[in-house]
């Protein structure tokens, strides 16, 4: 292992986190709006950990200052790996340094700091912040570093899926296999070439939904908060309420800026080199995608289900969070049916067009809660607008699964990918085949190309296997290390805890962030034990970096070996 | 395909079921115990069932009257898959022609019958049936049928370990794999002789454990029953309150009941070779053999755990079943502790010596029940003691995994086998080794013994992704046909749908039988829906065959291609 070229490339790393926390520091003035008495605590944290940023990367630096040699493979995955676990303590430390709340009565522990700077960094958004809404708890500048961890680690993957596209790995097959056109080379220069497309592309989008959000009233603060939570599909808000808040803000328009933002989660979950392809006028490479054809229809046929099966129960607005959206939404205030009867004339009975009125609006709302939050989960942003922990059965476990199908490859969305549930199943159907049909061997189709067969049908098992496998054994720690107070003495029942284990693990793994029960919509990880916490935090770290280069890092022989 | 032999093997095995049947009947006679009154519609039933078995047993015969040419691999799958699915039909004539009640209010319908005889065959034990204790709503005879389908299962299972040992499979390299000793000829002779010999074992275990109940003073009748559950890991009891109900009967030993059946459960979960082995002593295969040590390890360290964490949350007893087994455990009804101070005389203070006597008591009690139910549900059989659903959540969890275990290959436990679980390891730990070092292939090795890696290591992976899909779908199913009354209406609450859900499936599909809440050990499948109840079917046979020949019988090319 070649450790001084690995200390020279992190050095990169931590200079590159101290940098972007500069951009956060405005935020702290008044000219920005910032309350001085409040912020001051935030700013010398931020300007302190900008500091050990800076002093990390010259040590870094100076202990590879004699790096020579290549870049490995090796190398490679420990660079990526040890990166993040940098990336997490460095971004922490704004939160610990500026004694950030994270409740009314306690500050963060150091676990929650590295909770919540992973959390951001993974494009998760899980928080253990409860007073987002009170810049005496939790200073405006910290919340704005806090929203553009997202956007860096959103970069991150985005550089990461660049560098897997060069290298001869497996993860190349795959990429192959969901990339259009004919040209399959990968230079050099190919690849810088695409990682700056895909980052212009990355941070088009981003200023674009900025703009947007700004065009529908909302702050520039809050407008570059979301946008950097929607297009990391990352969901940290900078309300307690999530994406729900706005519905309930005079001036402004809830559904309007649900749909918005539902529009670039959905982008976010697609193939950015797609999206490129639609920049430059290629729409048809888009539709031709079979990735994201099955993602299209993966959404449109749950969010249908889960209109259908949230109507039959009545599940739409059932809470505050909901209510109260489903009140402004219509602008209605309060007496939404009686206002409209006044204002119309009713030629016929009182009942029948009130009710003909009702039924209409409830569909327009259910198909507004549904398709957000069945956009949010399965693109793994996790934004909610209404507490779907008090949905139908069906929903919830539906929700669930998608959590495990995630995005497309190449987006910035986490879960296993729609590419690898695709190849996933085609593998099974082949070999349930074979069971009776030993002799022929069939190759791997998709969309008519045909694919090195034996090496990419294992890589996509092992991967499932290993998801499996850390599924199980995270949910079995989480139930034994965490105590039934978590959940007694905050208003849960400790009955809940294996669906609610189960709902945290899928949420971390998968970087989604909320889940059901302790962790719901309108909860968070705010009162787990810390154990869980760094549990939840080297979870959310697997499933971003797509899990080996992680797992290696604790496999002795790794360091060993030449 | 050869639908002639097809049917001349079908028609063996419908009068085979129709045979068996004939052991049943006796029990309905005065002679046996039965009381006639309540007796005559079972005995009748017996008899109708037996009736149409053999006419279609006849049928089947004469449409394979023209039968020739050889039985190949396709046939060889055809002809098992088929005879389940015929044996459920069958089988659940009985229930069917006798008008056996399911409740105290409503007889079984087509769906509960077929769900009981397939749950009997496939050696799962969950039932529809809660009036098993008055012979007015289910004769004894049919009683006996329903755990004489336990025996039949077993065999069934054995004769198709056997069949699988001949063929030229991947499953002939997994037997190979942990057969111990040199010989892996498997001519045709070989095959009949190892076929013998694991019958024997298995019909002397089960004559064995019949004796030793009967010295426990069990009835013939119970202990006939209670051998058939146990050998075959099925867990039909004859009792409502499972094993727990001999904790209650005057006269009867429940503690030593319970640790006789379960060292047979621990045996019926082991290879039956090996058991073989130990017959014409030689221990040493046993012994050595990879599989079974791990199987031992597992459930030594489930069970230390399960009363570590049962004692701290005092589980043990809180319920009917469990308490009255307490009682009567000690000899000590009601009083333990006082009874205890009365006859001993008590050197100092009043409490020290009472609580010093109290916690080597508990902490055999807790033993006992954590013993009993890690092994019933290792080794899928069922049976309960103690309401494990009142256990806490560390326990419940951990159950739940080994129901994904199972018992060894080779023996009547259901679930994945311990000797996938191995390979599923050491292939995952092979592969994150390949991330790293692409260049190296080891091969993968059991007990130093290397294995055809490969097509093995595939195999493993397919299997466990096939599980995880079915299981996946299955959940998804169950939550969403099953209305929220199934829940509310006896007791339950619709909360706990998704984890009890999970259980249900979880539950059949390995073979076991009682899962959580609504399916808790004092509870059965009564009041699910008939698609439910369909779809249980379903799994148990899909579990008990693993997979493959079920579900090509679904695959329409299976059935095309010549």
């Amino acid at each position: 292992m070649n450790l001084a070229l690995l200390c020279r490339l992190l050095a990169l790393v931590a200079i590159l986190i101290g940098g972007f926390m500069a951009l956060s520091l405005p935020w702290a003035l008044p000219a920005f709006g910032g309350q001085w008495q409040y912020e001051r605590d935030g700013f010398w944290g931020l300007l302190g950990a900008m500091a050990i940023c800076f002093a990390v990367g010259a040590v870094l630096r100076l202990l590879g200052r004699k790096a020579s040699g290549q870049l490995f493979r090796k190398e490679a995955m420990a660079v990526v790996g040890l990166s993040w676990v940098l990336a997490t303590v460095l971004g922490a430390m704004p939160y610990l340094l500026s004694g950030t709340y994270r409740t009314a009565e306690a500050r963060m522990s150091p676990v929650d700091a590295m909770f919540e700077a992973q959390s951001g960094f993974s494009t998760t958004g899980a928080t253990v912040l409860t007073e987002l809404e009170d810049a005496h708890f939790v200073p405006r500048c910290i919340l704005f570093w806090r929203s553009s961890t997202h956007f860096l680690g959103g970069m991150g993957i985005i550089v990461l899926f660049v560098a897997i596209l060069g290298q001869g790995s497996a993860g190349k097959a795959l990429m192959r296999a969901e990339m259009p056109g004919p040209s399959h080379e990968s230079g050099h220069a190919r690849i810088q070439h695409t990682a700056w497309v895909l980052f212009l592309v990355y941070a088009g989008l981003n200023g674009l939904l900025t703009v947007l959000l700004l065009l529908e009233n909302l702050s520039l603060f809050d407008a570059l908060c979301h946008a950097f939570g929607t297009m990391a599909t990352g969901g940290f808000s900078t309300y307690s309420d999530s994406i729900g808040h706005f519905a309930t803000v005079p001036g402004c328009n809830g559904p309007l800026i649900e749909m918005t933002i539902t529009l670039f989660m959905f982008l976010a979950g697609t193939n950015f080199m797609l999206l490129y392809a639609l920049v430059i006028f290629r729409p048809k490479r888009l539709l031709a995608d079979i990735e994201w054809r099955t993602y299209v229809t993966i959404l449109a046929v749950v969010t249908v289900a889960v209109i259908g099966f949230g109507l039959a129960h009545g599940d739409f607005g059932q809470n505050g969070t909901a209510r109260a959206g489903a009140e402004v939404d219509d602008e209605q205030p309060a007496t939404a049916v009686d206002h409209e009867r006044e204002t119309e004339p009713v030629p016929e009975g009182d009942d029948k067009p009130s009710r003909d009125k009702d039924e209409p609006q409830s569909f327009l709302q259910a198909a507004r809660y549904s398709l957000f939050q069945v956009v949010s989960i399965m693109t793994t942003t996790g934004f909610c607008s209404d507490d779907f922990d008090r949905w139908n059965s069906f929903s919830k476990g539906i929700l669930l699964v998608l959590m495990f199908i995630g995005g497309c490859a190449g987006s910035t969305g986490g879960g296993l990918k729609v590419i690898r549930h695709i190849l996933f199943a085609k593998t099974l159907r082949l070999e349930v085949e074979q069971a009776y049909h030993p002799s022929v061997v069939r190759p791997l189709r998709l969309g008519g190309q045909p694919i090195e067969a034996q090496i990419l049908r294992k890589n996509i098992l092992v991967y499932f296997g290993l998801i499996l496998g850390i599924f199980a054994a995270a949910w079995i720690f989480t139930i034994t290390v965490e105590p039934n107070s978590t959940w007694n003495d905050y208003g849960h029942k400790h009955e809940h805890k294996l669906i609610d284990a189960a709902s945290c693990v899928a949420a971390t793994l998968n970087n989604i962030g909320p889940g059901y029960g302790v962790i719901g919509a309108t909860k968070n990880y705010t009162n787990f034990t810390a154990p869980s916490k760094l549990l939840f935090i080297w979870l959310m770290m697997l499933g971003r970096l797509e899990l080996f280069v992680i797992i290696i890092l604790f496999v002795p022989s790794f360091w060993r070996s030449p």
